[in-house]
């Protein structure tokens, strides 16, 4: 290993699922290789037949086997119980790297929450998890994919109840946040377009009144602090802007309204956001019905490692 | 005129914005000129210049000249009151083309909102008014760009009263009302997908109940109606399936949720349903801040008059 390379842990993901083969194929991609030295906590033999199936090379050196599963668990494409307890394992030992500097950051192959359940680990997902580790504040979800990032104030709750949580504490904070991290990966001060949360951004009031009431002042704080924002914008327009490469950064007030764009846009990446631990992964999950056929595109697992070692590379720059 | 080619009837929008410019361009159009025949309402000064300034031809002899503006009204580029009474002018005159069947469909440039309710009139678009003058139910609206097709369910109210406005009812509406037009745009039963209302469509109910009891009924009703609908799917990874062209059409619950992928996909078309008038319309506004320059992008308007010619061919089909 060259020191100052950076060096990123991959948690395998599920082994019934598309994690193993995105994980071999990302392991061997040149421009992986180029970028960062790897590591992928999983199970060998499973990890061995996924790349068969793939035709790429497996490098077993950089493979810490926890010997959980046996191989036929790979592309087993269901929910099951001892899978859900293979991957949680996995998560946890890959924690265990970064929290013992033995690793930079965490790239997470995608797990099933039903086998996570299954097996009584009972997180939502691996972001709660992460927070829970690494002992910090609620995390914050980024999404990339091309020129688009969305930070989100809100998150996974019901719509309902994120329009309430909504507040220019929590727009402040998921601002500063993608701010912060943007400004990491681009090396610049980045261009923050701050998404309405009504339609027309509430239109001067009559289609509503947190725009002005509780985002607008959120901005002009975020302005105060030397942040280059601007908004609350129409969410339509502003990403239209954003895919033209006029934003380095929306931040948007509840999941879908963050993650519509960046999905139709192209291969996403997912940042976990607020917990001292740098995590990413592909925006896809298990894939259960294409797993172990050799179809996987590990394009946003390749993605994911990249900005992974760019969030490294430059972490405290 | 060919007495089966379709009649379009163009409003030519606020003088001061990119309307006269956008249609001026878009009635030089070859696809344009194969696909229908064109009359535009507005003022025969204010189209010459733009044509001009653009170096297309202008066929006097389609334009209804309302005589309201000088011809320096073009590219004003703000606000005006005497434009918003004749950006009115043209659009009621249009709709009695229309409603005495000269012409079988309406495309409307931009208006300013604000310049109509300087001159007194007090819609809040065009779509309210062209349902007004059509004695017709509350009109819904449809979002178009490449093969992503939006029909929403709600529109232009406050997010929060969205979410009680998403009925049974109000899916099934937008659904049919959807699902009619694009029979008609691609001449085969659309495959639809109804987008859920909270993220990951409420996972279960984990993440809100409006998924499991109000968008499933609907969709299930819509089957038994003989419909090819499936959801509520969570509406990231509907849209990202749709871009890639698995459905024809989705139904979207709200204004931004429709109106961002559509916006990031490309030029989109705006398509006016539930009124016996077939009425389209680009999917950009009066952009003053290019108004006058020569630079305003005509595509979006090509596209609308290309829509409402096919809407208007296959009427009753």
């Amino acid at each position: 290993m060259t020191p100052d390379r950076p060096r990123i842990v991959i948690s395998m993901g599920d082994p019934g699922g598309v994690g193993p083969e995105v994980a071999s194929v990302a392991a061997a991609d040149p421009r992986v290789k180029h970028a960062c030295d790897l590591s992928i906590v999983g199970d060998l033999r499973v990890l061995r037949r996924a790349a068969g199936l793939r035709e790429v090379p497996l490098d077993a050196g950089v493979v810490i086997d926890l010997g959980l599963v046996g191989e036929d668990a790979h592309g087993a494409g269901r929910v099951d119980a001892s899978n859900g307890h293979a991957s949680f394992a996995y998560v946890a030992r890959s924690l265990d790297e970064v929290l013992a500097r033995n690793a930079d950051a965490l790239v997470t192959a995608p797990i099933s929450k039903a086998a996570w359940h299954a097996a009584g680990h009972r997180y939502p997902g691996h972001t709660e998890y992460v927070a829970e580790r690494a002992s910090s504040g609620p995390p914050a979800m980024m999404l990339c994919a091309g020129p688009l990032r969305s930070v989100l104030v809100t998150g996974h709750v019901p719509l309902r109840d994120a329009l309430g949580r909504v507040t220019a504490e929590s727009v402040l904070r998921a601002l500063g946040l993608g701010g912060e991290a943007v400004r990491r990966l681009i090396g610049a001060d980045p261009r923050i377009g701050v998404a309405g949360l009504n339609p027309h951004a509430g239109e001067g009031g009559i289609l509503g009144d947190e725009d002005d009431r509780v985002i607008r002042p959120a901005v002009d704080a975020a302005v105060r602090d030397g942040w280059d924002a601007s908004g609350p914008h129409p969410a339509d327009a502003l990403y239209r802007r954003a895919a033209a490469g006029a934003f380095d950064l929306v931040v948007a007030m509840y999941h879908d309204q963050g993650l519509i764009p960046v999905k139709v846009f192209g291969r996403g990446v997912n940042v976990t956001l607020g917990t001292p631990i740098v995590r990413t992964s592909p925006d896809h999950g298990t894939a259960f019905d294409i797993a172990g056929k050799g179809v996987a595109d590990a394009e946003s697992m390749v993605l994911a490692i990249l900005m992974a070692a760019s969030l490294s590379n430059s972490k405290g720059a």
